[in-house]
């Protein structure tokens, strides 16, 4: 924690940033190892050029801020407190008024918020902190990716489980609630996502939501789940056939299967991170379906479920190694059916590994 | 639908607001009938003073909102086109450029999409829509009211099913799971917060998380939960002894009862809402236990389970006909356990109904 709130302060004085302001859970636990969901109320730290950094949140939760290791001052107050007094007597204490730049999370701090915040620097161009954030978190070290290792496995066993339900007659909503049944019972607080879990023609619309469609012989089946570990994400797709499959499906299966291993194996350091959809895009147009794929061919995955770097084929980013994100082309057959497949996908020094390891080949479920 | 849409027009012209911008999930859905989140993607409606509002969201999702009944114009564009280009087009189209007065979400719109927005409007003075649209959803309408009757008689269903797979050695988890199991099967498919189940010492920390404690004799145990269903939330807490009770445990399961049924019965029109915290307060105090009951009353609930208004004793507000709210006062021993109850209140014509109708004389579970 400490070398990286160390990285935000020197890009603070490359920057003459007098302060950064982060109050999204992920970037505070980032930076912290304090994971929070404080909701209404005010939480964050607070980051100077030239002084130690302050925490500041409700007083009841000071306990679990100290229990997960921080080290540096903190501030908590009351229901009946305004915290913006708090901060302002610290900015006015440390006469940071006349500051020429202060940084803000401008994806998440509310308009309210940053007119209190803001207020205070009358002067200040204001910068966003997510263009240093966003940069460190785009590559994990090993610590995360052990976590993210575990919660993909994790993600595994629940399209295991989910398998193991499907029976004729059973609903969507039944085989989704057994497969957060179980990963609950091991633990598990919270999905990363809604769980998805659609048969037959559910499956073909790319935003579907399970409900009480009853599973018959002949769907194709779709699971998207994934699960929270230790403030980590995991997101897996798999798509089975149900008791017989058609030569269409196994069509739409297989396309889907070979766009998503060329998009894998452009997976190294080096690649420009646009090429992974569009080559995966290219097999599924050059199949026929290329109006049937209607989305980026993934996206970033750690704290956040989505982060950066967004897969899509206008980003000229380039791979580098520690990278996780997630590789998950489609089609969508509207009325019919769909197929996706997804994989979490580690970069590594020369090449991918994917930390979803569910088999691939079409299965048949008896 | 359409009578919410005209009062904030009404509202608009009344404040002489040329354009308003409204994005958050909640609210679009209080407006339009449409629950969406489309996550980073700009979602939102656009209304006028003077003209028809306009829908702007991701074009995949524009059968969804039509289907939900929306009349009026919708921009729908795609992931590789600027949402904020349509925006401008409109704003120019109208020459809106020199309004006085605009409104947006300012408790949910992000600094960045305000800079986006504010930025065609270079003379206008910066409203929150809150203002009127807090006001409108704090009373509820008869089809809303409807609705939570049903959100709340599920959460009692849970918290039912959760006494019932109470067991010498089941732990937190266990319960956790087996509760969203069988809500998951009743086709609910979101909990409203995260399902919190407590034993013992655990049940002492209001902000205590669910693990692998296992239940023995002489625990109290602590449910709160609340589900999603068609948009809005319901939200109960009880507690239950296992096996056996203390004196001191029952002592502070009556002084919290009598806390809650005291402020219940200040749930009447024309009454000061933070009475209803200063009473169950007093009561607790006088026990003894002023010291445990850290947290407001309660707070309002609807399409959030945390919504306006908040049950605070500095409320100077009014409770008013077709309020729905928590009351929910607890005590928390830290180390040794905590006792809350929690209903969820329709204020009526001259009192109130508890929509959660789970019992509340303490239970002692065999």
């Amino acid at each position: 924690m400490q070398e990286r709130l160390t990285k935000v302060t020197e890009w603070m004085n490359e920057k003459n940033i007098e302060v950064a302001f982060l109050n999204s859970t992920e970037n505070v636990f980032y930076l912290s190892n304090f994971y929070t969901d404080p909701h209404e109320r005010l939480m964050g730290i607070f980051l100077f050029k030239q002084a130690q950094p302050v925490f500041i949140l409700p007083a009841m939760e000071v306990g679990q801020l100290k229990n997960a290791g921080w080290e540096y001052e903190i501030i908590g107050y009351s229901d009946h407190e305004n915290p913006w007094k708090f901060i302002e007597a610290i900015i006015q204490k440390k006469q940071l008024e006349k500051a020429e730049a202060v940084a803000i999370e401008k994806d998440v701090l509310t308009y309210r918020r940053s007119e209190e915040f803001l207020s205070f620097f009358p002067e200040a161009k204001v910068i966003s902190v997510e263009e240093k954030l966003n940069a460190m978190r785009v590559v994990k070290d090993n610590e995360e990716i052990s976590i993210i290792r575990r919660a993909a496995n994790m993600a595994d066993y629940g399209v295991q489980v989910g398998i193991d339900a499907l029976e004729e007659g059973i609903s969507e909503m039944e085989v989704l609630a057994t497969i957060e049944f179980e990963l609950k019972k091991k633990g598990i607080r919270e999905m990363s996502f809604s769980t998805m879990v659609l048969f037959g023609e559910k499956s073909g619309d790319p935003h579907g939501n399970p409900g009480d469609r009853m599973l018959n012989a002949g769907d194709m089946v779709l699971f998207d789940l994934g699960v929270v570990m230790d403030g980590y994400c995991s997101d897996i797709t798999r798509t089975v056939a149900f008791k017989s499959v058609t030569d269409k499906q196994k069509d739409m299966y297989q396309t889907v299967l070979k766009a998503e291993q060329a998009s894998l194996e452009k997976s190294k350091p080096g690649n420009r991170i646009g090429d992974l959809d569009k080559v995966a895009r290219n097999i599924i147009t050059e199949a026929g379906y290329g109006d049937y794929f209607p989305h980026r061919i993934g996206h970033g995955m750690g704290i956040n479920v989505h982060e950066f770097p967004s897969m899509s084929h206008l980003n000229d980013g380039i791979i580098t190694e520690g990278m996780v994100y997630t590789i998950e082309p489609g089609i969508y057959l509207p009325g019919i059916g769909g197929v996706r497949i997804e994989d979490d996908v580690l970069v590594t020094m020369d090449g991918y590994e994917t930390l979803t390891k569910f088999p691939k080949e079409l299965q048949i479920i008896e």
